[in-house]
């Protein structure tokens, strides 16, 4: 079987490199060597995170276990919590809110806009919460909001902020210092090119204490400080293949530099809007709202879109994902992330996606779609 | 950087076929063939447990996190639990109910000893426990409990069985639909032979009915079966690269069968002890409760066992582990789990060790070790 290209919302194309990484010897989940693997690893994720918090590794579990660890630390009953919401991921923060028991205040937005300030400042007078959790990169719509916002309105109201950046980080700018987030966390499959199975963390120094409280073992982070921290306190067996990998992979990032990495996912998230545009495949996210690692557009009208995909996948080897939520069968959602987001596989997509088109019966420009693309990824800044 | 050859109790030694498993290039969560893939890993798994439950997959998570699973199921405010313990990983579990709110009676057995079904009858007629939850294979202790004889007084007294198989599953027999078991889990990194990361676990038909009181969203087995299940309803994104070597360390133990897979553990484990006992090293687990897949043993007197072990990894290449809780410093756990219960691997580490005690002043007999290790592993059964 040939290799697929996967170009939807995560997981990312990895890269031979970083897939290499995982077939190497294992170590001991307490041998020096991996700890001093693991230690470079936190490192770099403080850098992607800008974060200087101790308390900054990988989740052994996906971006929705980190996502369950934010939620247990800082949400328990007699906490009032309020998430503003503008797609299926600030839903699953409402969900597990619900779970812990805490008082959940959901604020959703529409889907396809992002989270409004100016409501979400009214909703923090009303409310005043103790935790404030908000999506950077909201999956099911390609919407950004604006966690700038929100962190000062978070800071004035003297709540804890949880930032969701699981398809953000490594893709365009993290604050978690700036921001003074309480905890912040991603997926390793998504813009830092590593497959599926961790989710990258970081907590604000100070932020755990008493953990005991914790309704959660496994996601208890003062359980796993003591691990990561200078006791080496045996907590669970960390993942060693997966942290092999993602440790490569973030080398790869330290490397590139965070601004060259950023601009390569504007230019890759540019140069298929502009092609798949000719195509006749319009965004439905406005342009103040785009973001850099996730395109979503209407999937042509007339034909049944779940088709389509599965030619596309097993004729053409390219991965794209369908709507979510209320988006179901009326989006097409197509990432630009890590390996992802560079020219040569969003031309692939492009061409693929206008022969799929063409094999329909619709009359499509695929060169000229593809020429469109190139001219806009050389075009961008 | 040579291999480390990891005999200490998990993670065990990974062999080159499933390592390379994990360089595959990805495919998406969805995807047809991965789902195949996940389909006859989910047989597998079934095989491996003795059960015909539908719901048998392995959790996004490692071994504690599939314990977690089974707590968060099972145990909530109003149920009693009784958790019978003998060491480190019953007390775990204990932990865990306690913070499920559950009505937590914990009756724990001495280190280095087994459950005693008559204590267990005598408690389960006090406490009249809605889940029962006992550890196969006590990892910290390296102690077998009968499980059977446990699964069939929580038949009599109507409680939901738990049982961990950690540490047993793919070494000695696990007996899921026998036992009429609610839940067994284990590890990946164990018997099994793959990286750490999974934690497969097979729950009984019909157990998981409505999931909405669970308080773990991660865990939720009601939301996970509806992405294993015909819907294919995406919950979390699967770790796929984990799940190739997953798959592929089942089909290596499908095609060795589990009565060689189990011949294989008991000699292998008879022969360590055999030439450890010549090193002046010896078990301290009377014989009925030795366990296959693990050896513990009391370390040398007079000298820094810590040291001891770091020279034998860094020196030597062979990890072993020390003991845990109550026995730390005054234990040894040398593992022989998947790959590494074969004879050359347990030949090394006894040589190993040898040389470690001789380079410390002290007369061992390497070769007569070795010699009978080998004996004692073509007269084992």
């Amino acid at each position: 079987m040939s290799e697929v290209l996967l170009m939807g919302p995560g997981p990312s194309p990895v890269s031979h490199r970083v897939r290499s990484a995982m077939a190497r010897p294992l170590l001991g989940h307490l041998d020096p060597r991996f700890l001093a693997e693991l230690d470079g690893l936190q490192a770099d994720l403080r850098m992607v995170f800008e974060s200087s918090a101790a308390l900054t590794f990988p989740i052994s579990g996906t971006g929705s276990a980190a996502m369950e660890t934010a939620v247990v630390t800082l949400c328990r009953p007699g906490r009032r919590v309020l998430v503003l919401s503008c797609g299926v991921f600030g839903e699953r923060i409402a969900a597990m809110v619900r779970r812990s028991g805490a008082e959940l205040t959901l604020e959703s937005f529409p889907f396809g806009t992002p989270v409004d300030p100016d409501i979400a400042r009214r909703r923090m007078q009303e409310v005043a919460p103790h935790v404030v959790a908000v999506v950077q990169a909201e999956t099911s719509t390609g919407v950004r909001s604006d966690v700038d916002a929100i962190a000062a309105l978070a800071k004035e109201f003297g709540a804890d902020l949880i930032v969701d950046a699981v398809t953000s980080l490594g893709g365009m700018p993290v604050h978690a210092d700036t921001w003074d987030a309480a905890i912040v966390y991603s997926g390793s499959q998504k813009c830092l090119g590593a497959p599926p199975g961790l989710g990258p963390i970081t907590v604000r120094d100070g932020l755990v204490q008493n953990q005991d409280e914790t309704r959660s073992w496994y996601f208890d982070l003062g359980l796993i400080s003591q691990y990561l921290g200078s006791e080496r306190l045996y907590h669970h067996t960390a993942p060693i293949s997966m942290i092999f990998a993602l440790a490569e992979a973030m080398r790869d990032l330290r490397e590139e530099g965070l601004a060259a990495r950023f601009a390569r996912h504007r230019k890759a998230s540019a140069a298929l809007r502009a092609g798949l545009d000719v195509l006749g495949l319009h965004s439905r996210v406005a342009t103040a709202d785009l973001l850099p690692s996730l395109t979503v557009v209407a999937p042509p009208k007339g034909l049944d879109e779940t088709d389509l995909r599965r030619e596309l996948l097993l004729a053409e080897g390219v991965e794209i994902a369908g709507g979510l939520g209320p988006w179901r069968g009326t989006a097409w959602r197509i990432g630009t992330m890590g390996e992802g987001a560079r020219l040569q596989p969003v031309l692939r997509t492009v061409a693929s996606i206008g022969r799929v088109l063409a094999h329909h019966g619709r009359a499509v420009a695929i060169p000229q779609a593809g020429s469109q693309a190139a001219k806009t990824w050389a075009e961008t800044d």
